[in-house]
């Protein structure tokens, strides 16, 4: 049993969404249809998910500052997006049975679809969606 | 002047590389080339960039945990591959302009390649990142 080799969205937990969404589209970004003020999002293609020592990301990407504790939800989420609905349980016990950790759901959302998180060993925070309107990934 | 819709890495820090890769090749994911016990990289393909209230996606992701102080990093990065290397200047210039904050270089790396890092206005870290042999960029 294995998950898709698949990252939908990356989700940034935002302090403020109407200031953060002006920032990317200042850089000239283009927003999918149907965004509001507590919601936006940009579609991109290609992706790598790599892993590397926090200590040598860090040197690189925040140096003089400290790394968030272990344990800390970091305020970002990765989506895997699925369908139909039964393939969020399949993937949510597959991630359970390779260490994963169950973060809450499966269940309906108030957004319209159905899903559950769980975090990987370290904490990694990721959720298993269902959307019925995104049909492409049956 | 605009920054390309794009996102190609998402890096997780990892307190450790060999076990938290353990956990995604458990999942039925397969490595890239190359990789070992200091960087693992697996390709994924189709991505979105969404922003939500950090309170709302904590109640979903992390309920009943604290958020990571705004200002701390995360230890996350997300990567956006340009070519050629005049891009990633380029690119850096357009992020400072539209509200972005210079974090380091633009450098030589040495992993072979040449980047720099910007801060969106709340604190999410991008690298801007020229690797010579990922002539696709062009």
């Amino acid at each position: 049993m294995t998950i898709p080799q698949r990252l939908t969205i990356v989700t940034i937990g935002a302090r403020s969404v109407p200031k953060l969404r002006e920032f990317y589209r200042a850089i000239g970004w283009t927003e999918n249809e149907g965004c509001d003020e507590t919601f936006t999002s940009f579609t991109i293609a290609t992706l790598r998910l790599a892993l590397y020592p926090v200590e040598r990301l860090g040197a690189e990407a925040a140096p003089n500052e400290p790394v968030v504790a272990a344990g800390t939800w970091n305020g970002m989420t990765l989506t895997l997006n699925v369908a139909p609905r039964d393939a969020v349980d399949t993937a949510l016990k597959t991630a359970l049975a390779a260490g994963g950790s169950l973060i809450g759901g499966p269940r309906e959302r108030e957004w319209g679809g159905y899903s559950g998180y769980f975090s990987d060993p370290e904490g990694n925070r990721w959720e298993i969606a269902c959307a019925p309107w995104l049909t492409e990934f049956e």
